[in-house]
């Protein structure tokens, strides 16, 4: 039997295994943690997700679309809370569309059941990757518990072991390998929101929830058992900061004037934030994700990006869709595939990269914008017009267009619309033909 | 006795450690390599170096300025070589002012010689750095003759150890450390021209040989034995690249076509192209280049550059004058002088290996263009007439201004020479009043 080996038992890692299980592959799956159903989910990450098109799609063919729809949330769009206390309401796409808000451990789990089902799947907890050899086919792992060090036979390699990869440490020091970690200046902060008394959310459950403040932002997410998890996102240093938020009188302050309706959604939000650890966004891009044919890096190893599109478990969900799709055009030789397939997706994992910085600036500071919030609503007036105008958050979250695709739209967009929003009067109609004129020139300078 | 560790002995680690020993430090140095004066040099990277105003002034420090200047060999200028077999001459400053080839090897011997003298340095050769621990003041080395591991105390750690440092690995899986190596589309392959048969040069010795062909060139540097290394930089990949010349054929119809005088100067050019290996160039930038004040990156380890301005070494040892400076002002203090050294030259670093991006293009390409040769030609002129108006080379290699300026100057001087050299006439005629009065403007701009 064809054996191969996956580095990393994570969400793209086990979903991974299925895909090369069902292909008839004999599995061998390390994973440096313990085994997560036996001890419960242990991650280092947020623990709930916002699942779109490319992550459903990939849930699909892992056929546990039905599973994870029981227990995803939709947020059809965005309720923006302004300091006021004042809430406005965003739809993210046309009637019917949402992303989805997931457990990442309940997902985990799902996908580890899946895999374990096939008996040409086997699983090693508590096993650390210590070096892919480059030159043989054998990759190293210390056996957590025993401090065993074990020499495993790996004719094919997939590092799918997350922002870290050890296996993408080992290809660092090949020749001509690109590589970059780029850290954020702010970090982010978990914080929990309980139900009510009688078991229910807070808040409005089927929305994603923002408080935008410029350099600074909270989000919630809704989880099916009446919580909302909350992140903060602050820079490290400066005025507004984590470093100068350090007694509990700081952080009630900090509160009292930038988020004034939290205290009442989390009573002990002192606490939290005094207990709960505060982590750093870091972005990597390197080239190739591959090495002679035999080694590949798929998921946050190849393309570790901040969580602002919520794009990061699908675009790794969609690498393998993809590299499965491949596999029945290169008749699964490897050696060939492999290399076409880092060639080709690459430009991809650059581009939602990029998609995600920028839309942390939309998140943190344009949606309470009026001038933003009017070329939303034109976006979407236009898209209801001409279908073939797609808005750039809809190709992203609800089409599997290439994300390299959506970045030069995003480019295209951009200037269309500053056109668009320099008419004199456009904020009383935007039904108006020199609306039309602009996005018909657009549209056809696209097909050039 | 104060104790530091340096890692890596070539040319930064050496000169550093002199540098440590004058300030009364128990200094143990360690290095991969076997000791160089015993087998003779052995580097993977050039064998001759571009020595200009910052090197010189470490060289003084460390009092080897006259041993030096015996064997460096002056280029006041550069000789462009044409397809035609035209020559041109360009000075690179002013009547005095020269850049020096010096042999990398020999250079590194005096350092290492120097270096010796002081009874509290001591050197490990064949110790490579396995690892540097972040927590507490170890240093773990593998002794390669032996095999054996010996952990070190390090309480004080310098990060000398080039472009793939060991030290920088270790801090790049700390949080928040920013990291990026990326290498160019370009190759490089060393040749040597050898004496004529009296011993003497082949072409003139006094000048930096170039030939720029656009997307590829040809560089020669003299040695003081009568050869020139000539140094072929051609793209990987394309048309016109490294991967297209494959049999003896190739070499001789690409030398034909883009070299034509090369065979004369070289007659076993076919069976170097052939022998000698291929290398990348790769620029590393990272930040923070220190660790709680007692890990600290110097030279290629901390910033990687390409060899256009002929800057790596000037740049490393210009580290080492600086800091040495700061011990002074921070009463030998390293836990605050370590990290404000590391913030204060990190930009300078960054800015030099933009400038030495940017100047591959000048040699390549611009340096074969009438509108470059006339730009130049103006600069030295206005420098003439107005001293504190420097072109940006003489800045980058004859005087000591931080990298950080004169990259700002160059973007300032590319603007304003895109409008001196826009004014019509200007080819026959640059000594008028229009060319003041946009210096004039550029100068108050600059103080503003």
């Amino acid at each position: 039997m064809k054996q191969a080996i996956v580095v990393g038992a994570g969400l793209v890692g086990s979903l991974w295994a299925v895909f090369l299980a069902r292909r008839g592959y004999a599995v061998k799956v390390f994973e440096r943690r313990p085994e997560m159903r036996a001890v419960g989910y242990r991650g280092g990450r947020s623990i709930n997700l916002a699942m779109s098109e490319r992550g459903w799609k990939a849930a699909e063919m892992a056929g546990i679309r039905e599973k994870m729809a029981h227990v995803a949330l939709p947020m059809p769009g965005r309720m923006m809370h302004a300091v006021s206390g004042n809430l406005t309401y965003q739809p993210y796409g046309k009637t019917g569309e949402a992303i989805y808000s997931v457990s990442r451990g309940g997902l985990n789990l799902e996908l580890l059941n899946i895999a374990s089902q096939f008996p040409n799947v086997e699983f090693f907890f508590e096993h650390r990757c210590v070096d892919v050899d480059l030159n043989e086919s054998f990759a190293t792992f210390e056996d957590m518990k025993t401090g065993e060090i074990k020499r495993i036979e790996a004719p094919l390699v997939f590092g799918t072991d997350g922002a870290f990869s050890a296996v993408r440490y080992s290809l660092q020091r090949t020749d001509r390998f690109d590589y970059a970690q780029k850290y954020l200046d702010h970090g982010y902060k978990e914080l929990n929101i309980t139900p009510d008394e009688a078991g229910r959310h807070r808040m409005q459950p089927d929305a994603l929830h923002i408080w935008p403040r410029g350099n600074h932002m909270l989000i919630a997410l809704p989880n099916a058992d009446g919580t909302f998890t909350c992140t903060l996102f602050l820079p490290f240093e400066g005025p507004v900061a984590f470093e100068n938020i350090k007694t509990d009188a700081d952080v009630m302050d900090f509160f009292r004037e930038y988020y004034p309706d939290v205290p009442a959604l989390m009573p002990d939000f002192v606490e939290q934030f005094r207990e709960n650890p505060t982590s750093s966004l870091c972005t990597v891009r390197c080239r190739p994700w591959q090495w002679q044919g035999r080694i590949l890096l798929l998921g946050d190893a190849a393309h570790a990006i901040v969580p602002f599109f919520g794009q990061g478990m699908n675009a790794g969900f969609e690498d393998c869709t993809i590299l499965d799709a491949m596999y029945d055009e290169f008749g699964g030789d490897w050696s060939r595939m492999i290399p076409e397939f880092a060639r080709r997706r690459q430009p991809d994992g650059d581009a939602i990269a990029d998609l995600a910085l920028r839309n942390f600036i939309e998140m943190r500071d344009l949606v309470a914008d009026p001038k933003f919030l009017l070329r939303k609503k034109i976006a979407a007036a236009l898209h209801e017009k001409h279908p073939e105008f797609l808005p750039v958050y809809s190709m992203v979250s609800f089409s599997n267009t290439p994300y390299r695709v959506a970045l030069r739209e995003d480019d295209a967009q951009n200037q269309l619309f500053a056109e668009i929003l320099a008419i004199p009067g456009i904020e009383q109609n935007w039904d108006r033909p020199e609306v039309d004129a602009l996005l018909q020139a657009y549209l056809s300078n696209r097909q050039a």
